[in-house]
């Protein structure tokens, strides 16, 4: 870590972004242009999203399976859709074993296609359904302009794929996997995320329909979170998914796809973090609390140690770190931790080992406010409850933020006024030219158009018409 | 599953192989040559294996991170003997978003050269020693005989890479992994290896020394089931891996790495497996106890069904399956079952209700001598002995083939004899060409010199000279 303070949000919030990645080790620019090294600091906290969404997959039926890195080019061409959206970002291997190949092959940008192909071999019957399947793995899409997780040309995600009998199935499970994500981001990451459909110009090539969460990063501008489609039965009729039905007649399947990338990751960050540094949702974070011991001499310092190691046993069903490091001060040990987003700090001097208590310090609260004296009894019950009212107090301080900015523009051009610093939740009449026009006047989109609608019917903020939906319209990442 | 009869282990072990891979539902093959599907029941053994050698690897200090998929073709030139060793086996990609590269990119067929170029720009102090960073992830070699699990061109594994301040903690780390490998594959999967060093012929393209673990499969033919590898500077000097030492003087990092693939599914295939079909040791089956309701009428099922759901509550520490199907027989379960290797089977039917008891029957024991009642009292207990004893017999049986199939021959004649059927172990003067003479005679290879030697000596099987390590010598996958 260096000593320099990094730029403030509200001055330079792109900068403030590049430096906390790196200063704080999550991640690091590869040699290879667009890709990234996930350090152990930012993998480890992928890891726990990981777990916490995992275990919601698997507790709703889902399976894990691996699929090729490699997709022959052939079989991207057989979705139009999917191959006009995806052919432009395409990195192709030409040569193998010191041989040009016959066909090329595709590194998979998603897997659509190759999992289509391998459903309509192991899909016979309506007694094989549903296929509930879900791939952890490593994806590659050639993008020009690229940021550390929020664009590379690496990244790491879940897809899932399934395949069901029957059209209200399959939309079922679409919603189903939003409402996950959509649980996962507040309860786990303390997002504050918005559920809502894309419109057709947004949605994910091939699909009928994609859902999608989106969160307010502290710039206000959009990130999509995680996405889930309705595929209805594009694919199945591009690869042949069918099915013989109860009546032996031969149906076409009904599928879905649904992401999760390591984007998430910069969403944390850009939610939650400060001009300090990171603020990890503690549900999350890689280390929930830091023990930092504090003395002026070998004396205390023969008291202090013991207890410290008495204190760190106490609290085993934490992700605990004690940062026992001799050439460091324990204010420059403060801010490395600080800039590090751990959520709780516990100070530990020959005072509280007297008293037989630890000193712990807020995260989401910097200075004294964010301070308690905890007796040691009792102690993983106390650093629990403060983990859960951080947790929630994260929560509340982005939905607060959020909802602050967003507006109800009063005409065309008071909403091309809020773009620039905010959203706008919007009648729409559903047209693409009135969605084109404002892309091209204020470089904003559409967002998703949310579940949650206040009811009743308006006219479209561009031209209009009669509108019976409202809309979020924002700049995104 | 298909009702035909799986080939018989000692008629066609290969296809014997094959057959048990795909009908379990293991893998399937890919659309691209050499390439496979890891299928949910082959992915959550492997998943099985993951958290088994992960909480071993962070036990022992390591973190996760995770190096791109893409390497620079340069990098690989730069260590003259890693190029040689792997350049025939690469992937290239040549074209990225519609562009030829100017630099044509590997897919990583292992990490050294990536993982060096970032160890030289994070490493500057001997404070930053050791570093201990583990990777999950695919790599691609372009083999050209391929087979499922075995031999894949991108295949799924752990790789390990550390450096240290010195040679002898690099070499203790290359131990210590070793172990870690040696301990997981006898305690987790019951696969007897032999931990031993590898010949310089055999070794990693760039390593000083590697290590390895050897097991016997059924067929008397070796796997190769892990390597350890210590690279001294090797890579160090070819990426400028540097530090300062406690005198403030530069010097070159020690790196070691060490991996374990998906091959190892196919140990333990290989190991267990049975003319049944696969036998899996009980601490990783993706299925420890199957549950089969037996009944002939409704009135016999209303009784069963309820208790059968009451014994799954209490087996809640295990990882279990109801198998409820209605529309195959008891027979065609139990049969199905067996193919896939569930270890234990619990047989639930009316006469059992009335006992409160259930059947169990051992996977590795066919018949009545595998059978035993289970009074559902202490059920949970019961059981965990009983797989405990499985683990065991697994073991024991496999450490039993394995040691009647290792010959000591007494004439290089000899030794060419009892390779066609089993390994030799024999003294070895160290010599290369007595070893590619072996090689050119027999096809078989050393497999390694095991770290556990008679001690005293003895004279080389091949030349007579004197020699004072013996060698494993067999066929290999």
């Amino acid at each position: 870590m260096s000593d320099e303070k990094l730029p403030l949000r509200n001055e330079n919030f792109s900068e403030w972004y590049n430096q906390v990645v790196l200063r704080a080790e999550l991640a690091d620019y590869a040699p290879v242009r667009g890709c990234m090294i996930v350090r152990p600091y930012g993998w480890a906290l992928w890891e726990n999203i990981q777990q916490a969404l995992d275990r919601r997959f698997k507790a709703t039926g889902h399976v894990n399976a691996a699929f090729p890195l490699f997709i022959p080019m052939s079989f991207l061409e057989k979705e139009k859709e999917h191959v006009e959206g995806f052919s432009p970002e395409l990195a192709v291997v030409t040569h193998g074993g010191g041989q040009e190949l016959e066909e090329p092959l595709v590194v998979r940008p998603t897997s659509e296609t190759i999992i289509g192909h391998m459903y309509s071999k192991w899909i016979k019957s309506y007694r094989d359904l549903p296929v509930l399947i879900n791939q952890w793995g490593n994806v590659v899409r050639w993008e020009m302009r690229t940021r550390l997780f929020l664009r590379t040309l690496e990244f790491y995600w879940q897809e899932g794929h399934t395949a069901h009998a029957t059209y209200e199935e399959a939309e079922q499970e679409t919603r189903q996997m939003l409402d996950t994500y959509t649980r996962f981001a507040i309860d786990e990451a303390a997002v504050p995320v918005i559920p809502g459909r894309k419109s057709d110009t947004e949605k994910f090539a091939g699909a009928l329909r994609s859902y999608t969460i989106e969160a307010m990063m502290g710039d206000t501008r959009a990130l999509q979170s995680g996405t889930s489609h309705n595929l209805a039965q594009n694919f199945a009729k591009a690869f042949e998914i069918r099915y013989l039905d109860v009546n032996n007649q031969l149906q076409y399947a009904w599928t879905t796809s649904w992401g999760l990338s390591t984007r998430f990751i910069g969403a944390i960050i850009m939610t939650h973090g400060d001009d300090q540094g990171l603020v990890f949702p503690p549900r999350l974070a890689p280390i929930q609390i830091v023990l930092v011991p504090i003395y002026r001499s070998d004396e205390e310092k023969s008291a202090v140690m013991p207890f410290v190691q008495q204190v760190a046993a106490r609290l085993s069903n934490f992700r605990i770190k004690v940062d026992d490091r001799e050439e460091v001060t324990p204010g420059f040990k403060f801010n490395d931790w600080e800039l590090r987003g751990v959520p709780l700090r516990l100070e530990i001097g020959p005072k509280d080992v007297q008293k037989n208590s630890v000193m712990a310090a807020r995260r989401d609260i910097p200075g004294k406010a964010g301070k308690t004296i905890l007796p040691v009894e009792q102690l993983d019950g106390q650093v629990g409850r403060l983990l859960d009212e951080i947790h929630q107090a994260l929560f509340e301080r982005a939905r607060t933020f959020r909802d602050a900015n967003i507006h109800d523009p009063q005409s065309y051009d008071e909403l091309k006024e809020v773009v620039q610093h905010g959203w706008a939740f919007s009648w729409w009449c559903g047209d693409t030219a009135c969605e084109a026009r404002i892309k091209e006047d204020t470089r904003a989109t559409t967002r998703c158009i949310p579940l949650e609608q206040p009811g009743g019917s308006g006219k479209c903020i561009v031209c209009g018409q009669p509108a019976s939906e409202k809309v979020y319209i924002a700049k995104a990442y």
